[in-house]
């Protein structure tokens, strides 16, 4: 799903940098003659390169910015040459942030909170119109200043920066987003057919770490604190099972 | 500005496309795994290559039609590889309809209307929540049910295809197009100011035709037919002109 | 070795979809105004990655199937523009057989036997004068039609689809393929020659495994289960190899 | 036409070096680590352009030659890297016989013999098993030791090269073959439709030309010359024909 | 010749870049993670975009200008994606100045002076250790503290500007340059060869109005009035020329 | 450090190409109509693969040589075109010297000497004016006449080879340099920085063995026994220092 993200990202900015949604009114990539826009993708990992490669495609002028110089490395053979990698540091990124007409927030780190690379003071370091897109926002954000918005009220506007920081932004493109996830989800859902919950349990610890209740027993060490239940290992749980595969 | 406007054709498709604005739901590029749009642009001149080169670019399966088989062949040489130059008859159109997610109008014939490639029953081959853009609309459209829309009602729904048909498209991206419009018309800023009304009006037949009002005379043939007023010609009507370069 | 296989199946594919040799007649890249044909590559290990290069090369509109999610997006980064990396399951491929023109069975599994992923009843789907090359054909083909055939004669026909089943295409260029061989065994050669047989087979495990006989020992499992004969471990049998390196 | 031909060249070497069919036994493409194939394109028109694109894409080592220093020019920036552009001299040529595998024969000028850039006597310069494909035949062939083969025997050797020379090499894909020839010819044929026969060739010079016998009346020079009848200018000849469409 | 300057202009560039050399020691194309140099190419024509082109495959950020639009737009369809065509105007050139790490002047219009775009003044703008290569040196020069050096001391520094400037850049590549101008003069050479002097210089104005003396009397205009000697038109001088083709 | 030698080293053998310089004047990437430079890169690691890049940006003809075939398949993928990947013997290398107008040396084994890949006797199959970069230099050469020279005296010539040598090639762009080298480092630095140099050195092992003096004590092995001094493990030692973080 990040994938579909990162490429939605480049969209959603295009669209908001138009001067009737309240941007400054510049195409991506500029015509022959006239510059383009600057964009700037901060982190390079999966949703970062994909949003680079879809401004590149428009034929922006990006930066993507990475803390891992093997994945730059990597970044400068198979991006377009119209795509800059650079190494971030939190003053290489606001030198970069008065150059930029759009930033996309791509700094997922599994696990953790998005880091903070863009600060409440820093938007004032940015052109009146730019806007940024927070891939990140449903891990906190790593822009200071986004809070998750929905697809019925996408936007908000502080220091005249645009905010777009839709959490469930793939949600915008369904029919793309159910093939992706169908991908990725369909090798457990033959497991399951194939084998029966009990047994694919068993057998593939990541299908037994997705549960949250089997047979009844709640089997996720998180969802049981935060309930305050008894929590089963999902091993144990799945001996519980009868013959019909009936996953809770 | 016909660049401008093939360039922003696939960015309103793009959102137009999204579930929230009523279209189909896929993502132009898709991601890996999952198939991407297919976008039909109908004419191969500036404004269909520059939409087809930014649909190629956002990773879309693009069909570009035309008639001129040079046209085509320069396309083939210098386009993406995921764009596919076809020659267009009224019958390759329709099969390649029921196709497309989206449809690129931009057949525009100088001083003519632009010819009616798709016809109010063809939609019916269309898939539910497609989109057409037709960036010909200020000329008739090429596509039969298009009528020209605005930046603040953009689109109608004709048999479950919607239809963006603004007929100012460059107005969104004000800053780009501005620079575009000034790099085009510098040459005549200059001319004029450097020789004067009266001088650059009778070296360059292009100024002169350009103008429909020269002291006072109207200048243009069709203005003075539409408002039934004695016609001047341009050079005549600049000799009246004095020193001063007062162009009406 | 695969290398070259995937690349000769283009060669072979497109060869046999002229006219005289029983194909539908069309050309693998069309021309500019001419539709391209259709080339749907089954598996994106190194066979198939070859063969998707290669159509690719000639202009045609690709298509390469693969479960591996990590794999698609390589090929997604890498590939040319008009090679698309879908999902491949039962469905997406019977959904494909009737668009394409030419299908390169190229899905091998060290040590098992190539799934069926074109069953008899699929050819059916497929347009009268397409061509099947099955790679995969000496581990019993991914298409359930195919039996190996000789470059004496390489083809048969069920149900108006050719099938191109040759067991040992790199014979075809023999130049080539034997350099890319050398390539690949040089560094063993090499170490046979400098240490002799009997200190290389104890030092590498590959050589080891490699060998059937040693010192007129069978060291092959396979080999001894087989022929009902005695199995000496290798590392065992190469203490009976004198100093002359005589490698059975 | 040309452009079938030029694609076909290229399909017809590769398979003619195979080494069963007597060629050198060598791979357009190499494979990672082999040295890849030598092809040398002699004329820079549309058949050499597109001969040379596809071997590009099959991944040979390419030389293109031609005497106009324009267009040398500009294959440089639109062909791919693997194609090398050089100025064609007979020493030239002749330099770079022993360096290819595969020689294509793309020399046209139109109304006249194509030139003898390859002698007699340079075959010997060139390897064992290579190959020539001469696109130019039917107008002599612009390699000396070429005459005119068919689809049934397509080749002949000469001191150990093996002459490809099929005259209707387009004829082997006639799928795409017809398409292009009607998109070349399809506005003529709605003229004659719409117009009539008798209106079309008096407005359109292209189609009287093109005309040998119109109502009864020889209207081509040559063929009134070579069987001695009586020549009518077309023009004139068309005022013969009735209302009805009768074009003979 | 001026592919052969246009390109060593970048060669040039990048060596004077270095810090031995007294440049700001920036490498033109970065390593990934640290930032690319800047190229500014003022001028289009072959000249430009061959630097521009090498600049690019360096893996600058480059900018071309010109003020041909029709150019700029081929420039955008054929260019790498690392170069941006934008329209040259004097504040857009002084805007770009103190971005630039390297100007290359490549504005040349025949037979009239180099326009001045860089001026005396401008030079404060620009960085210390910055590099500018005239490439119109010999025609004036577009950058006005240019004046022509040789290979034995190729640049001057003005403002902490190092200027480069030789007249005869292919100078320094001979065994290219040599080639480039046969291949030029070629056709002239065969001409005389296969005529003799006195029919070629009739039959071809070309030929003609290059010649400064033909059979003793001065047949070029400009030669005639610097040296105050009679001039004859060349065609009337050729009638005097024997049968020998002696060519003064 | 090595992509800036690598980066570095074409840029240096462009030079002294030059007829100037004493090279046999050949422009790296010809003109169109003129032939490109030969390029042979030995060793197709980051020094070998950033040079092969740079050489094909100039439009060399460039071959780079390895013996991991692994890393020949993938040089093949993202590679320029014009970049041959060719499996690396003795007799391979020997074969291309004829060919090479510019050898780059890259063959960098960590901890060991660099292979002896060009021997004394085989300069004489080099065309006179060519030109050796040996990056190697420092450990040894792969290059057997390659000794170690500075950026003021930075070539030698042997049997009409010239051989660019400067060990510290990255000294001529400090500016680059400088960046790349923080940013490689910077982790280390802020590890020091926030922890302290004991709980860095005890925390990190990289950082550990990097360190040669820790609070008095010779913590590196190699430098104990050059110097006849005891040794103390890095870890110990650090137990050494106060709060204060005082790195030796």
């Amino acid at each position: 799903m990040s994938e579909v993200a990162g490429r939605m990202a480049i969209q959603a900015g295009a669209q908001w940098l138009e001067r009737s949604h309240g941007g400054s009114g510049i195409l991506l990539g500029g015509v022959p003659g006239v510059d383009r826009a600057h964009v700037l993708v901060l982190g390079g990992g999966v949703v970062g390169t994909q949003a680079a490669r879809m401004a590149c495609g428009l034929g922006a002028d990006v930066t993507i910015m990475d803390v891992n110089l093997d994945r730059l490395r990597y970044l400068d053979e198979v991006m377009p040459k119209n795509c800059r990698p650079l190494y971030s540091t939190p003053l290489a990124v606001r030198d970069l942030l008065p150059w930029a007409d759009l930033v996309i927030g791509a700094v997922l780190i599994p696990g953790a909170a998005a880091p903070r690379l863009v600060r409440r003071e820093d938007l004032k370091l940015m052109k009146q119109g730019s806007v940024i897109v927070d891939v990140a926002v449903d891990q906190g954000g790593c822009v200071e200043t986004c809070r998750p918005t929905t697809h019925a009220d996408p936007t908000f506007t502080i220091d005249g920066v645009i905010h777009y920081c839709v959490a469930n932004m793939p949600g915008a493109v369904p029919r793309t987003s159910t093939f992706a996830l169908n991908n990725a989800t369909l090798p457990y859902s033959l497991e399951l057919a194939h084998l029966g919950a009990a047994k694919a349990i068993k057998q593939n610890p990541a299908l037994a770490t997705a549960a949250n209740v089997i047979a009844g027993k709640v089997t996720h060490p998180a969802v049981a604190e935060t309930f305050k239940l008894k929590f089963t290992p999902p091993q144990e749980a799945a001996e519980l099972i009868g013959a019909a595969p009936a996953l809770a």
